[in-house]
């Protein structure tokens, strides 16, 4: 099978995106990891495979495989790409692009300058809905990890994050907690763990460590899930620039039951065919 | 300007391959480092430029430049995905393809299961040659390196290799002495470093600290001075099994002023076109 891709960055954050609207696609989990192989297939952090949706309510369906072939729910790097990938194929003309992904609906809008908007969806704060094993729903939750105790904010945005206030972010702790926070039982699911740096209300720094994937240059949902925990601790203001190790995105939430948008830049790097 | 380039790996050792026969193709060392990249570009270890010869004695001349924009003189494995790239492009029908590399005159031979045999050139012995301080030509130098001594045989395969042989290969000191021997004083154009177990006496396994690179997969000219090394020591029969981590080789050398040969797979992985 000769399968077409393209390939895509989001703050360095690099996708192999697979048209299967046009192109008939089945990836077994093996082929999923030969194709994002860095030395051996294309390489990529994530694979993202483009379908058309069955739902009336959204445009297209999206897929997202981590390189270890394992499927994810929700990528907000992955979805800008995904965005400007459908637009600069000609797969829709639309500028705001309603989406079917893992984690339910989302709505996506690209700007004029090409960059693009994320609905990224209302973030879940119940301890169930994370899932996180919490008695009450709290601002901050305490948390012993390796012998000692961290205070986190919990919060799911379609996928699970735990996030963690550092006075400064170059000294964060986040190969030492990340790790361990990541696989912590409390988080049936694992979870992905930022670490924030509050520079003032409106413009945070953030280092975020993936779920079974490691220190990342940027993690879009990470960056809207700092931002929720910051708002609801009442650190933060309504629209706060995030700044990554990857480069900048805006992240806005009006707050509790409003959905998160997210705005940054998707980058199109090259487009290729393999066989399969 | 659109290139178009194909991504090919001998044992792991990756290579965006570009056709400068076909194409015009001109690259400054930003643009060479941008393609290298595995996640804002393409992503190798090192980049192939395809171009006709000028000498009368030479088909092709191939340039190889590293991830940080360095052009290099030669690499055994990129000289087997050159082969292969110019017979499955149609550039040339021949089996026997002779090259103009910056190291000098190659011949390539493409075998009938696809593995290609390079012939590596003469190996040069001479301290002046390779270039490495020694006041006469030996079998072993000894060399201080981090306050201890260690022994080494020294040759250049049109690049030059500092070769040290260890008990056991997974307790190698790669990354201990690797740097250190690679910038050594006594090597003025610095040297890639071999460290090798010899099984018996057609059959090592062997490791690799490349020049301005670090450990890899699998050197081609890292396993021919392996095995001159191990021949001028008189441990090595004329034909050796080479194990890298990245899969096997196998290298030939009849002895003193005679080429080395070396035989081993070329893969190619997918094909496709970046615009610069």
């Amino acid at each position: 099978m000769e399968l077409l891709f393209s390939k895509m960055h989001g703050l360095g954050n690099d996708f192999v995106i697979i048209d299967a609207v046009k192109q008939s696609v089945s990836l077994s989990a093996d082929q999923v990891r030969y194709l994002c192989d860095r030395r051996m297939g294309i390489g990529c952090d994530q694979l993202l495979l483009v379908e058309r949706s069955h739902r009336p309510d959204a445009e297209f369906r999206y897929r997202i495989f981590n390189a270890s072939g394992d499927e994810v729910e929700q990528c907000g790097n992955g979805a800008r790409c995904f965005a400007r990938f459908v637009r600069d194929k000609g797969l829709t003309a639309a500028d705001r692009i309603p989406v079917e992904t893992k984690a339910g609906r989302i709505e996506l809008i690209v700007q004029e300058d090409g960059q693009v908007t994320v609905n990224m969806g209302v973030p879940r704060l119940e301890p169930d809905d994370i899932p996180f094993q919490a008695t009450v729903r709290a601002p901050r939750y305490a948390i012993a990890v390796k012998g000692e105790t961290v205070e986190i904010g919990a919060v799911s945005m379609g996928n699970p994050h735990a996030v963690m206030e550092v006075p400064h972010i170059d000294s964060a702790p986040v190969a030492k907690i990340g790790p361990h926070l990541e696989s912590h039982p409390r988080f049936p699911r694992h979870v992905n763990v930022g670490f924030m740096e509050i520079v003032d209300r409106s413009h945070i720094r953030l280092r975020v460590y993936e779920r079974s994937v490691g220190e990342t240059l940027a993690c879009g949902s990470g960056a809207c899930a700092a931002v929720v925990v910051g708002r609801i601790q009442n650190s933060l203001d309504e629209t706060v620039s995030v700044e990554l190790r990857g480069g900048k995105l805006v992240v806005s939430w009006a707050g509790e039951g409003q959905p998160v948008f997210m705005t940054g830049p998707a980058t199109f790097v090259f487009e290729g065919k393999i066989e399969l």
